[in-house]
């Protein structure tokens, strides 16, 4: 906290403010007790992005969908690049692996259709921009793509409000405040990153102010699932079907009969203790006021004791999810279920393969989910992330179906990886390479190429590692060559910004970074009946679905948003 | 909490999904931490009223707001008014109205300019209407006339969409669970109070939701006094004015003379310990978004430090109040010192005459602050009442400038009283007046006339009392016809609702009442200099601004929104 010392009672006015303008849009997460909710963390000032480049990156989207698309859709591929790792990872990869061969390579009919709400991440690399503008696109490195409960869809759009409100706030005070004026610096000059000119607060820069779609997006998305569902599973005659079933027993009376299900619902599944509930919340009040589409939140646990499987009136359908006897479930939109921690005892895996099982659509699926690319060290993420950097053998056959100028369009946005051994790539070429992380170490970290191979080195460790001679140490030295590669770390520019958090101010003095995840959605499959044969690859919608920035202090590494730790942001187009 | 036993999980997700509706759109208030905030308590279904009644209400505002304008300008009235009440009730009525005669009876100049931000509050009597609509709009009783921090124009509009949300949920929900089934019932014949009909969800009545425009009209007034003001006092001439001096003075450098005062602010003087600052803020974020005007908020405790009183630069205007040495403050909003315990110690009656002298437009000044008409058992209100309820040596001549016809369109809107004064009304009406109440008890009350004059008497007291013969006891018959005056209680519906309050559904059986305020604005004065001889009458802005409802248990006597016991509510005009 550094407030102006002179100015006390006006500073924590200056706080309360803020945190009255959280509290009036929403900007909340759930507290302790049920009732009480607290502000969220977020920045004081939005991201500055030239214009093209978000432009670019939004455009990009579509084939980020399409990568996971078809990669998960390749069944076979999916369960084979991931044999060993469900083998050592059994409790959790295992369990995934085994509901994709259950599901999707077994003899029963399956839900085709699947949805996609998948954000990809990236942090920009400030390494000087060589030129075209291509290239200055390419910079913004791609950290992961999230392909199961991406966070800050629903409240991202709120926070351009609140940095307009900020801002017009500032520009009121300008000069007649230190606070403010340390708070303000000169922008600087190549265009990204959190410092606000004064020229933002003189002139009204708000029309700059970038709000993300992702509030109207990601139900849009939702909303056309459930109606591809509802023409699909022909939900009306379905319906008729169970009425007329409930009126041959006795407790059913002929006035309730039309009032027997409600309308296709779309179920949230929640984690137990979830906080993150007003962003959550966005979402479901968007699908009702605009798309007249009700939602349902539940646990696994609960679902465990309130959902069956019907069987389905229309034949070669799979079974239909009903909750509380009542609401038939037309998308299962999964804010959990992707951490062991959310399948304490197994009854929790019988749930979620029930629901894979059903004929609602899963967003996502469990091919979807296990498709993902990431830098997280969770197993199949990281493989996953390994095999879509094989250009040649993956991400052109597999993840474009040979369409080798959309693989590369994506290549442009991995890091950089190198082999080291000298067989694949030739001795000079492992030296020179050696020579060049020895010179930026910083640069660089040394990673593990297989299951089990040993950790992530870095900095010192990776210096000694890859210092060792031949002559020294053959084992460790041909270990390294064999078992690791060379990856390029992101060398994202360091900003000065504030945050509001724990209804204070933080400032961070050249210590914030940020990230810019992009939404996008995709629904995909056959409309029709979901025989073995039936055509699975049909892209029904395609989208690119807004944005969400996360800024936090560069000299931590751990915690997000909920945590209190990260804050959301949001972008200006320059 | 009636929810329906059989459907657990599902009672408390409904329960959920209402509250994070209130947090998403700031429907909140502060807790007990500073950075918690818990929902506010509002109800789950709007309240209907006749389209033509609410138009009438709305329109007759413009007087009510003249009415206290009128009678507050006559400065001598007022005074002479609240003599007794002055002595009696020396430690807040006397220091007000001493106010009152330093400042406006005084020989100083004083800020003609006057704004008022009113809320008229009416109750429905539903004894049985006669025929034309003039009378049932007559059946809307006046509860009382607030002059002074008037709580929920900001959060008001808000409960609108809470009930577009509810009903657009319930619709969707309809007829498959037992607790909506519970929660609708038919609409009754009359068409006001809180039922709604299963038509209401079947088709979507939302159209017919009025949202109340106090949010943006009540920023609007206090914008509007913001330019009178900076009009008035030459604001761009006092400011280079004391640029000039500054510079003079070793410690101003030259770069930052331009940024020495921020524009005209609005003083928000609040309560130490508000909960209520969601509505407050509201105002203040409306003021700054559209009007560009900024707000600061202070307690009387901080601004005894932080507030100065300049010698105005400009010949013949009252002294400019500093806050902070570089705020100047435009308009004094009042969002606290209604009540003794907000003037704990004599410098904070020091602090408040300050302000009042100041040339501030005072909203409200202690004119209007006095000249309020009341229930509340508040000393200079209930005089306030007594007086305007004499129509004709009050009401016309004082309060409508000897206008009849408007005196007496108010008039309709105050509740029946009646002299028990043999001399005043002669003997045989006062023996038929006390037979009405003797049959219908629960109808009346019995209010004493005089300062100190005893309480209220109603039910079984009352009727003891006025059953009292001359031979019985003299003196006690002879103090009744004296001292008390019959009045007739508002018999108001009592209706069945729900009300979502700390953190639960309340089913109201047949034990809910409401109150509907109605907003008004009124900006007068001269907007010349502040010379005693300058025109102090004329009107600039006057305005129906809005409406609030609040509902509550009819069993219970006390207790707002604020400590959980009312409910905001809204209108569905039909």
């Amino acid at each position: 906290m550094s407030l102006c010392p002179s100015l006390p009672a006006e500073n924590v006015r200056y706080v309360e403010q803020l945190l009255a303008k959280c509290h009036a849009l929403g900007l909340v997460i759930k507290g302790e007790s049920s009732e009480a909710v607290t502000h969220i963390a977020v920045t004081l000032q939005p991201m500055r992005i030239p214009r093209e480049e978000f432009t670019a990156l939004a455009q990009l989207q579509t084939l980020w969908n399409e990568m996971v698309d078809n990669t998960a859709r390749n069944f076979e591929f999916v369960r084979d690049a991931l044999r060993d790792t469900a083998e050592s990872d059994a409790g959790f990869t295992g369990k995934l692996v085994e509901m994709l061969e259950k599901v999707y390579l077994g003899d029963e009919p399956y839900q085709h259709l699947m949805l996609g709400i998948f954000r990809t991440d990236y942090m920009h690399d400030s390494r000087p921009c060589e030129g075209n503008e291509e290239t200055c696109v390419s910079q913004w490195k791609n950290v992961e793509i999230n392909t199961i409960s991406c966070s800050f869809a629903g409240l991202s759009p709120v926070v351009t409000n609140f940095h307009s409100h900020v801002m017009a706030y500032l520009r009121l005070l300008q000069g007649a405040s230190p606070w403010v004026k340390n708070n303000i610096t000169n922008g600087n000059d190549y265009g990204y990153g959190k410092n606000i000119s004064v020229a933002d607060l003189t002139e009204d820069h708000t029309s700059m102010l970038e709000e993300s779609i992702s509030g109207r997006a990601v139900p849009e998305a939702l909303a056309a699932a459930v109606q591809a569902w509802t023409y699909q599973q022909q939900f009306d005659s379905v319906r008729a079907h169970y009425q007329r079933k409930a009126m041959l027993t006795p407790s059913g009376t002929e006035g309730e009969m039309s009032n027997l299900f409600t309308s296709p619902v779309v179920l949230f599944v929640t984690q137990e203790f979830e906080r993150n509930t007003a962003d959550q919340y966005a979402l479901s009040s968007e699908l009702l006021e605009t798309h007249g589409i009700l939602s349902i939140f539940r646990t696994l646990r609960e679902l465990h004791k309130t959902m069956q499987l019907c069987d389905n009136a229309i034949t070669g359908q799979p079974p239909l999810a009903l909750v509380d006897g009542r609401h038939p479930v037309a998308v299962v939109y999964f804010r959990s279920t992707y951490a062991p921690a959310d399948f304490p005892t197994e009854e929790f895996w019988n749930t979620r393969l029930a629901l894979e099982r059903s004929s609602a659509i899963k967003c996502p699926s469990v091919p979807h989910h296990l498709a993902c690319r990431s830098t997280l060290e969770d197993p199949p993420f990281k493989k996953m992330q390994q095999l879509l950097c094989d250009v040649e053998r993956v991400l052109i056959p597999v993840a474009f179906k040979g369409n080798k100028e959309k693989a590369l369009q994506l290549r442009r946005h991995f890091m950089s990886q190198h082999s080291l051994n000298p067989n694949e790539v030739g001795a000079a070429k492992v030296e020179e390479i050696i020579q060049k992380v020895l010179e930026r170490p910083e640069q660089f970290v040394l990673k593990p190429q297989r299951e089990g191979g040993g950790n992530l080195l870095s900095g010192s460790r990776m210096v000694e590692a890859l210092k060792v001679t031949k002559e020294r140490d053959l084992n460790t030295y041909n270990k390294i060559r064999r078992e690791y590669i060379v990856m390029s770390r992101i060398c994202y520019p360091v900003q000065t910004g504030s945050i509001l958090a724990r209804g204070g101010v933080v400032q961070l003095e050249k210590n914030m970074c940020s990230e810019v995840g992009i939404f996008g959605t995709i629904l995909s499959g056959s409309k029709g009946t979901c025989n073995k044969d039936s055509g699975s690859g049909e892209v029904l919608l395609n989208a690119f679905s807004g944005y969400t920035v996360r800024s936090k202090p560069a000299n931590v590494d751990d915690g997000g948003v909920i945590a209190g730790v990260a804050a959301l942001d949001s972008l200006l187009l320059v």
